[in-house]
């Protein structure tokens, strides 16, 4: 029994096989492996080799390898294979992900594709390609079990037998009335554990959260969590239920919002679909890179017209330059952290934005006793370096401010940022280490000019 | 029927209904909220009016309210209430949510508690809290649905009918043999579309991925994820089946993750469980960040030093100082950006360490062509500030391998760290920031001595 399956081993034994052209044992092993496995090693193996491997599947296997697969992988499958026989497999994909295939992964295929799927599976794929990317419309499948009312549990114990294999999920019915608007949700443990005679309409629960096909998969993701839910209905703005959005698909967007946010948080743009690291070309890696940077730098530039102006200063005592990189750097760690915290705060909606006075309170608070501890160790060291009682003293109080105002900025920025209706994440951490930069700079000179009296 | 539940209207209705001592409406209120909001609203209420409202709600919901209450609330409720009251609650709760509760949110009452509840419930919970905290015996639930791989459809169904309530899941039934080891796994739709009169030994499936009861959650998220599971049984070493994780369970880990990935990023420590933003008093807030600030200040002191190696060169050109700041943020910027995707990576299992080689020379690569489309800007930049062109050359060249070195940098610290079998999450921005502050200070000194001929 595989407790937990070695990847590296399945591409271990998948490279063998490939060099010693052992078909035999490269499809014996295949086989036996899970797609998603499988996928992960196509990822990894060269370009022809992915074909040759992706060949060896059984349709099956090759449908659920290709839906898993990273984007490189699909991307290169794609074009290898003819638009036929990646129909074929499309046409068994459940058609949510041969949306999410043929939009993201191949947009320049997708008309060519769509007209070799079979007539209805491509009708399907097109009413989802319809609604916004990122949507619950986009995730939803449109194949959930729809009951009547009116039937027994007996009746829906006959219908569930006689289910098509293409329904994804089975674990809560949907009762729809004539006109197919959505009026009950039946869990399947309560039909089997009703009288067989009962009706339906007698054991059904109105639906306690629905969302429309319009709504944000992030907020799909986070009504799933909230309420533990194993299916989402979705329904229009007339009542009509047009699919159910399944947890699978939830955990999926919790994963790529998961890495979305941690790239935002360093400063680098995602692609629509985060993408494996080795995806992404080098120079499209550059790309999501450099746009950041460069405004970056150029809000840097300020640094130099700050220290333009205190010139007389610096000239005068040339040690205050020396703490310089110590001072601004300081305070965009001190930022840094509070506009973490924040960003995570915002999103799972813990701070609101009429907490914005609370919070602004709270980091000002906590700048200054963060300030207060550091300046301590500022002091010792100023003057273990053997700079005089006074420049150390500005040293200290410069720290004491900077953390201060660091922490502040780093809990107005995200805030400034919601309430103009922009994502707090755009709010990295080298956005507000660069803001601090500057501003931390002037204060740190201003408080010189006033203690030293320059 | 609620499109989607708005928690600040719920939250003012109560607030309005506690105000106005409105029992009635109060009670009315809660009774058709969703346990999930209520808890919502009771972590943001005063701590008499916890109380107060908590003491509304029927046994089922007060439970779930319970269950979902961040610590803050959990604690204040746990301790203004007696241990029997809470133990009723416990003894509703499913077991591991009781264990979770337990040990992290009032372990001081722990012993208390459990002595007050139900033998059986408490006996389960304490087998639960004998194993790792954040493994996969702490998130099991015993309850699941094991069949003996002898028996019927019909029989099946039958015992489906008659089960405990407190049974979490119904997806996948467990077929166990004599010696409660597992031999296969049964979807409930296999159950529902199979022939009456069949086995389960027939329809069976053999486990294709399970857990020890000490494999870490994030493990089990990622398994759950990959494989697209609802439930995933946990065995122990003998093959015995001990209890199964739910996708519920899952997404909590997955969002708990999302947050402590984030905050570590942003050099913030999170406690063994996240709490929410307000949950955290400031001064515990403080004592998770000044470890990470007063490392990384001491490791920033050796920005004075490199200065003070450097103090001839500064005294005979003092325009070098004034792009000091611009040109280690842009190496902490750049730095910052690679560890994001690298730490990201590192965790969804894209990179290993044996991508080392091939890591370092993309990301040497990738830092080179940022840092040569950035010196154009540089080089403009400061010629127009009127600077010398050596000057002007020595920023440039200064930028080029400063962006090459923090992204070569920020790809090496995050594998090394991993090598060393720690957290490679543990690089955060912060730390690749001050590390590349002294270093990039260094290079930027030297090509100016080098160039400039100081």
């Amino acid at each position: 029994m595989p407790t937990i399956i070695d990847q590296a081993a399945l591409e271990g034994m998948t490279r063998e096989a490939l060099e010693a052209r052992d078909v035999e044992t490269l499809r014996a092993t295949l086989a036996a492996a899970h797609p998603a496995d499988v996928a992960d090693v196509i990822d990894r193996l060269d370009d022809d080799d992915k074909v040759v491997v992706f060949r060896m599947l059984d349709p099956a296997q090759a449908t659920e390898v290709l839906d898993e697969a990273g984007w490189d992988a699909t991307r290169e499958l794609v074009s290898r294979l003819s638009a036929t026989e990646i129909a074929s497999l499309l046409n068994l994909m459940p058609m949510d992900d041969a949306a999410e295939l043929l939009s993201e992964d191949v947009p320049e295929r997708q008309q060519a594709l769509l007209a070799a799927m079979r007539k209805a599976d491509a009708e399907e794929v097109r009413d989802l390609l319809a609604y916004p990317a990122r949507s619950a419309g986009r995730l939803m499948t449109e194949r959930f079990v729809s009951v009547d009312p009116e039937m027994t549990v007996t009746a829906v114990l006959q219908l569930l037998r006689e289910l098509d294999t293409e329904v994804e999920t089975f674990s809560d019915l949907f009762a729809l009335d004539a006109q197919r608007r959505l009026i009950g949700v039946i869990a399947i443990r309560d039909v089997l554990g009703a009288q067989p005679e009962r009706l339906l309409s007698e054991i059904l629960r109105p639906p306690s959260v629905t969302v429309e096909p319009e709504t944000d998969q992030e907020i799909v993701a986070r009504l799933v969590s909230q309420y533990d839910l194993l299916t989402l209905p979705v329904v229009n703005s007339t009542g009509h239920m047009l699919g159910i959005v399944t947890v699978d698909d939830v955990i999926d967007v919790l994963v790529q919002e998961n890495t979305e946010d941690v790239l935002r948080f360093g400063a680098v743009e995602s692609g629509n679909v985060p993408e494996a690291y080795f995806d992404v070309p080098v120079f499209q890696a550059v790309r999501r890179r450099v746009g950041w940077l460069m405004i970056l730098f150029l809000t840097g530039t300020m640094t130099i017209n700050v220290l333009g102006w205190f010139e007389e200063a610096l000239a005068q005592v040339v040690a205050l330059s020396f703490f310089i990189p110590l001072l601004i750097g300081t305070g965009g760690n001190t930022g840094a952290q509070t506009v973490s915290t924040m960003v995570r705060g915002i999103a799972l909606g813990e701070i609101r934005l009429r907490d914005a006075g609370k919070v602004i309170m709270r980091e000002l608070t906590s700048g200054l006793i963060l300030g207060l501890l550091l300046s301590i160790a500022a002091l010792g060291m100023a003057l273990l370096l053997g700079n005089s009682i006074q420049l150390a003293s500005v040293v200290a109080v410069s720290i004491i401010v900077v953390c201060t105002w660091a922490n502040t900025m780093g809990a107005i920025v995200p805030l400034v940022v919601q309430r103009f209706g922009l994502d707090p994440a755009l709010v990295s951490a080298p956005l507000i280490t660069t803001l601090v930069d500057a501003t931390g700079l002037a204060i740190y000179l201003l408080i010189a000019r006033a203690l030293l009296g320059l």
